[in-house]
C-alpha cells in the first residue's frame, strides 16, 4: 500500500536540508537560532504549507506543522526531532529525525485519506528548539520547557557567550511565537541516528530504545592570580590554567576505576581568561560531563573528582568551586512503545534490537508528558557531533519506512491508555 | 634646582591617566588600538600639545613628541615606554614609563631653557604601540617596527581574535600615521616597575637593568576528533582537550628539573574548539613560553618538553605540532649607561643595584640600534599583570627624580660613541 516513490522524494529532500549551513567536509553548522537554523525552519513550514498543514510556532520556537486526520480529534500524535546542529557537525543528528517525521507524516496521511489506514487521533510534526545546547546551554531545551520541565521565561532569558538571549535571538529570526502547540498528546515518537557502534557492529536495522542513562555535569570554577608570565617566580604563581588542566584529566582518568563501557566522562567546554600569551591565567571555566546507566557510578565518581579537586585546589593555592547541575535520571520508556516497533519491525522484515541511550533526546523529555517511542538506526563507526558522521541511505529509508508503520499505528490508538514514563525492566531495577 | 612641585605634578597625572579604562579592583583595562588606547594617546598629545612640543605618528602607530632644546641637533636622546595594557590588568605596567618620561622631559627642559643643564642633544619622548601583545601577538610591535626588527607590513597584517587587522585598528582610533619618528638617535632611556621582588626585599629604590632572559615561545597545536561526550565510548575518543591539558602541565612541571629559579615557563593563552559542553573537542592551541638567563636551559627544557609532547599525542592518538618561535637571545645594555645610572643615584642619594629582567622590554628592541638604559623602580609583591599591581607614589617619584637626573646626562651626551648593544659582563660569558 505504501507508495515505493516516497522514500525517494524523502532522500531528495534530506540531501536538500543537508546543503543549508554545510561545511567543507561534508557537515553543517545550524547552532540554535543562527540564521543557518532559521533557513532549515524556513523550509520546514514551506513543506508542511505545500501540504496544506497548518503551522505554528510556540514562545520557545517549537515549530508545529498539523497534518488534521480527524477534524476536532482530541489527542494528537506528535513526531519530530531538531534541525540546530552542533558547530562543525554532522548532518545526520537530529535533522534525520525531522525529515524523517514531514515523510512519514505524509505517507501516513496520504494511506488514511485513501482509506489504507484507520485514524482515531491527528498528527503533528515537530522542529523542537535548541536540542543541542551548543549555543545556548542546557541542551534539550525547546522540549523541556514544552513538556514544563523548565520555565520559559528563565530559558528566554540565558544568554550565549556574546551576550545575545534565547528571546533576542528567536526573535531575530523571526521564531519567537504565541501558540500553545498541541495540549493534549495520545504519543510521541522520534526516530534518530544511534551516534554508537551496537546497531553497525551487530548489523542490526533498527534500535528500539528502552531507557537512558544518568547523566550530570559539574560546573567548575577554578580562581588563581593574573600575572606576568615571565617576572613572576614559579613558587608564587597561583595559575587557574595548570588546576584546569589538572581537573580535565582527572575527570578523563576516572573512567578507569569503574568496569569497562560503565561511565564516560569528559570536559567539553573551557574559557580561560585573561588568556594573553604572556599572562599567567587567573580564572578558568569548565564544564565536565558524566554519564553511566548505573546512577551509582555517577555518583561515586562524582563524590571522587570532588575531593580530589579539593586536593588540586589546596596544592595550587587555587579556589576551585565544582558545583552540581543538569542531573538527569535514568528514564525508560514504555514496554507497550517497544511491543509497537517490534510488530512494525516484523512487518517489514527489518531486524531490530533494544538499546540503552547515552545521549540525551527530545523524547526523553516528551516521555515525561505522553507514551514516548524513541527509534535508532545505524551510525557508521558511531561517530557523532563531528563532520564525519553517517548513516547510509539504505539505513535512513528502512528508518522512514519503521516511522511511517509507527505513526500509522499511533494515529491508529496503538497507546492510548498506556501509562508513561516507563518502569525499569525488572532486570535492570 | 629641581622644580620640588614637578613631581606633584607627575603624581596627579599619572592618577589622572590610571582613570582611563579604570577596572573594579584599581586596575585598567588597555589593550592596544582599544578606545581606552585612543584615549591615553590623546592624552598624551594634549600634554605635549600644552607644552609646545611637536607631535608624530609614525607607519605603526608610535607617537613621538618632539622637545626641541638645540634647534638643527642632529642625534635626538630618546625616552618612553607604552600606555597600552593588559586585559584586567595594573596601572602601571608601561604608563608610569610613560608618564615619567613626560614629566621628566619637561624639567629637563626647564632646566637647559634655565641654563642650570647644558644639552647638546634634543629630547623626544615616545609611546610605543603594543608593547603587551595581548590583543596582537607578538608583543613589542611598535618599537620592533621602528628598530627595524619587525617588517611593518607584515605587522600591519596582523589580525586579532576578532579578524581586525592591526592596519584597521590604529586607522579605527585616529593613530595610523605617516611621519618617521626620529631617524638619527643618541640613546634610549626607559623606566619601569620592576614585576619581581628583588628590590621590594631588599630595600633598594633604583634598579640598573645590565641584561635581559633568553626567551622563546612554543606555538602548540592539538588535533583530535570531534564525538559525542556521551555516546562516544572512552576507548573511541581522541580529545584535544585531554591532550592540550597533559602539554600545559608538561610545561608547568618542567621548571623543577633545573635549579630553583633558573627557569619559569607557563601555558598563557589556550582556545578550545569546538568548545561546547556535550562535545569532545577537536582542537586546541595553546601558547607555552620559557625563559631563563642562560640559554642552553631554555633549549635542554625545549627539547624535553618536544619529545615528551611526542609521547602524549602516540598515547592519547593526537596529532601534536610544537613550533618554536619569538626566540629573544640574552641582551645586554652597555656598561657605560649602568655608569650615568650609578652616578645619577649617588648624586640624588638613592640606592641602586643592578638587575636583570626576565620580561622583555622596548629598551631591549631599542637597544639594537642606540645605547640604551632602562631602569627599574620596585614593585609591591613583585606581583604584575594584574589588577594588585601596586608600587608606592613615593618609589615612582623616587624614579622621575632618577630619570630626570639620567636625561639631563644624555642630552649633554653623556653616552655619545657608547658601542651597543652591551656584551656580557665577564662572570656572565
Amino acid at each position: 500500500m505504501t507508495d515505493p516513490a516516497f522514500t525517494d522524494r524523502f532522500l531528495t529532500d534530506f540531501h536538500e536540508v543537508a546543503r543549508i549551513g554545510a561545511t567543507e567536509h561534508q557537515g553543517v553548522e545550524r547552532q540554535a537560532a543562527t540564521d543557518e537554523d532559521r533557513q532549515t525552519r524556513d523550509w520546514f513550514v514551506a513543506f508542511a504549507q505545500r501540504h496544506g498543514w497548518r503551522v505554528d510556532v510556540d514562545g520557545i520556537g517549537n515549530v508545529f506543522a498539523t497534518v488534521e486526520l480527524v477534524p476536532g480529534a482530541p489527542a494528537a500524535v506528535l513526531t519530530g526531532s531538531h534541525l540546530d546542529s552542533q558547530p562543525r557537525a554532522g548532518r545526520f543528528d537530529g535533522a534525520y529525525g525531522v525529515l524523517a517525521s514531514l515523510h512519514a507524516a505524509a505517507e501516513v496521511e496520504r494511506l488514511v485519506r485513501s482509506g489504507h489506514a484507520e485514524a482515531t487521533h491527528n498528527l503533528v510534526v515537530v522542529d523542537w528548539f535548541n536540542e543541542e545546547g551548543s549555543r545556548f546551554a542546557p541542551s534539550i531545551m525547546g522540549s523541556s520547557v514544552y513538556a514544563g520541565l523548565m520555565d520559559r521565561e528563565e530559558i528566554l532569558a540565558v544568554r550565549d557567550i556574546a551576550g545575545t538571549s534565547v528571546r533576542e535571538a528567536l526573535s531575530s529570526i523571526g521564531y519567537l511565537g504565541d501558540a500553545a502547540g498541541p495540549t493534549d498528546l495520545a504519543a510521541y515518537a522520534e526516530i534518530h541516528i544511534e551516534q554508537g557502534r551496537i546497531l553497525e557492529r551487530e548489523g542490526i536495522a533498527i534500535g528500539a530504545v528502552d531507557s537512558s542513562w544518568y547523566t550530570q555535569k559539574l560546573d567548575v570554577e577554578v580562581l588563581g592570580e593574573q600575572s606576568h608570565t615571565g617576572a613572576t617566580a614559579m613558587e608564587d604563581r597561583r595559575d587557574a590554567l595548570v588546576g584546569a588542566s589538572r581537573v580535565t584529566l582527572l575527570v578523563r582518568d576516572i573512567c578507569a576505576e569503574f568496569p569497562p563501557g560503565t561511565l564516560v566522562s569528559s570536559v567539553g567546554q573551557m574559557t580561560v581568561e585573561p588568556n594573553s600569551p604572556i599572562v599567567v591565567n587567573s580564572r578558568v571555566h569548565l564544564v565536565a560531563d558524566l554519564r553511566a546507566n548505573d546512577p551509582a557510578i555517577v555518583q561515586e565518581a562524582r563524590d571522587r573528582l570532588v575531593e580530589r579537586i579539593a586536593r588540586v585546589a589546596e596544592e595550587e593555592r587555587l579556589d576551585i568551586t565544582a558545583t552540581d547541575f543538569d542531573v538527569r535520571p535514568n528514564r525508560y520508556f514504555p514496554q507497550e512503545g517497544i511491543a509497537v516497533q517490534e510488530r512494525v519491525a516484523n512487518a517489514l522484515g527489518l531486524s531490530m534490537r533494544r538499546v540503552q541511550t547515552m545521549a540525551g533526546h527530545d523524547s526523553v523529555a516528551l516521555n515525561t508528558i505522553t507514551p514516548s517511542i524513541m527509534t535508532f538506526i545505524p551510525s557508521v563507526d558511531g561517530v557523532s557531533h563531528c563532520e564525519r558522521e553517517f548513516t547510509t541511505d539504505e539505513d535512513m529509508v528502512q528508518g522512514v519506512r519503521m516511522l511511517t508503520g509507527v505513526l500509522t499505528e499511533l494515529v491508529g490508538g496503538a497507546l492510548d491508555g498506556v501509562s508513561y514514563p516507563g518502569t525499569a525492566p525488572e532486570d535492570a531495577r
